[in-house]
């Protein structure tokens, strides 16, 4: 059964609700309400001129009951990941109705024992979209895979790696390939369904977790296979999940997605790093264990006007020599052709 | 109450033990037996000639009974972390006698319902030494911590970090200094009797977690901060944890822990990085967040005579001009008089 979603996002939904934004421009499902008294009376593509969408976004979770939703989706991850005070009564609210709770959350809302019990009640589910299953530790599988795998990094979190990876493998469908995509985060599982969010994996088994993601992309035998990236090489706190990716992914090429406006990493007061140096860093962790290159850039414009970001484009390609497009603005299907040629499979190292 | 501690390590005592090995060697609970059919009948300085202990080794927990002991520790992690099956009985059997379980698997066997059922009922107790508290992300107060902060790092897992660690500890206690360990794995916290195995932590809390115990450490007012290391950079599967520990400690400085015998990574087929690109490899990552050099370099020449040892010092420190010693064989206050004017506190980057 199809799901219609009421989102969630108090406060946020017309700024920083990357879960939201991602679902209602990329899933299957359809959105029917936003939950937000922020920006109550307007329209989804009122309050985010890029979303194609009319949803209207009301105040208050009885409101977004008017428009039939079956499910109630948490749609920003606040940071640290647990479910703010406040937004107890709306989930109660929603399970009371009946709805199924979908939630990216690091807090397992189905652990919770009075939302559990509630949702037991009434006879609905809470799915715990960041709940890892079980995995090994990393093997060497991956390096078997046949598909091309290309991995996207970043300079930043939510700098719109998995929009990239999502709007490249239409491209490569576009173009006649079979295109895999790899989910490893909250929003990326919702879109399609299934995945593992890495950020939530045991430390130990977070390369492995992102292995068993490309072996089970690799059984529809694709021609190219697109893992999600997350967090930045330099995040001090989230680091860690993007060399888990790096190496469980065995990527053999990378695609750099960055906005150029953002200066530091976060809310930290380390500086984002300059293309160069990105592509350095990464090339040379990689050539440790699997090599691969960077084959492009893709940037993200959103808060520059379309000069300003031909300008960004041809400034990363001055300073890299590298393929670089806006994959949103100016559509994924030239970066693609561009990198196309260049994913061919690699092999790790051995002495 | 101090421990007596029976240590269950079948098959594996003479070799690869190594929570066994370190906690006769380091803490200060006292080991009155272990348990291994394979070296049966020996004395523990027989069987690993490096260990200054007479403690017997038996066939099997009936057999180590008759030495007292109050715990049964679990002596060595299996890759993956899990228990494995013909292990099981035998904790029951220390179980039924009422020894405290004191184990450092990623499975945890408190949680398993046939084992937590029988320590229930015996009125005994299982320490699940690698479960992990709930801690915050990184913020960054790690960075205003008054004393250098020094991490470990190496060439491979298990080749000694946190022996250098604690050897430099003690030297540097000897040199007058108040000097603080911090424990980041099993067989430190089970040494030191506190900490938090950071490879079983959620990666994206694995910084914050190792952050939250340098400021832990740093309530004392010790003169200087040392961080046991934990994998590789280049490790296929740990290095996420390298680099939580990397980022989340924000060290000062960093000393190099390499056993030069190593050809490549554990069992995988990833060759290990020479001394000068590990060096260079670590300070690039740590540079986009917190500058902070190697400043010497400990080697693990278990498997050489005293002239090889000699060798393969003089070679690193060609290759490197640092510091280089092996702190086990020669002692580690050499090593630490030569860093302790390199470790004065740093400052992370910011624009």
């Amino acid at each position: 059964m199809s799901r219609r979603y009421a989102i969630l996002a108090p406060g946020h939904f017309a700024h920083d609700a990357k879960t939201a934004h991602g679902v209602i421009a990329y899933s299957a499902d359809e959105t029917v309400a936003v939950i937000d008294p922020a920006s109550a009376g307007r329209r989804v593509r009122e309050a985010v001129p890029y979303l194609r969408s009319d949803a209207p976004i009301v105040g208050t979770v009885r409101e977004a009951l008017a428009f039939a939703p079956n499910a109630l989706l948490i749609g920003t991850a606040p940071k640290g990941g647990a479910l703010p005070p406040d937004w107890r009564a709306a989930v109660l609210e929603a399970i009371d109705a009946g709805l199924e709770i979908v939630s990216g959350l690091h807090d397992m809302l189905g652990d919770d024992p009075e939302l559990s019990a509630a949702a037991h009640a009434r006879g609905t589910r809470i799915w715990d979209v960041r709940k890892p299953p079980h995995t090994p530790i990393f093997s060497g599988a991956a390096y078997e895979v046949a598909a091309p795998t290309v991995l996207f990094v970043g300079n930043d979190c939510a700098v719109g790696k998995m929009t990239v990876a999502l709007e490249l493998a239409r491209a490569a469908e576009r173009a006649g390939k079979k295109a895999a995509f790899v989910p490893t985060g909250q929003t990326g599982i919702m879109i399609a369904g299934w995945g593992i969010a890495i950020d939530r994996v045991i430390a130990d088994f977070a390369p492995g977790a992102t292995e068993q993601l490309v072996l089970q992309a690799a059984r529809s035998h694709p021609d190219v296979i697109f893992v999600e990236g997350q967090g930045a090489i330099n995040h001090p706190a989230y680091a860690p999940v993007t060399l888990a990716l790096m190496y469980g992914a065995a990527p053999d090429a990378l695609v750099l997605v960055c906005d150029p406006a953002r200066a530091h990493i976060e809310s930290y007061r380390t500086p984002t790093l300059a293309y160069r140096e990105l592509i350095r860093l990464h090339e040379a962790l990689l050539a440790t264990v699997k090599p691969a290159r960077v084959v492009g850039i893709a940037l993200n414009t959103r808060k520059l006007d379309d000069d300003g970001a031909r300008a960004a484009i041809a400034s990363a390609r001055d300073a890299t020599q590298l393929p670089v497009d806006d994959v949103v603005r100016f559509g994924p299907d030239a970066l693609y052709a561009a990198i196309a040629p260049h994913l061919r499979k690699g092999t790790p190292c051995a002495e």
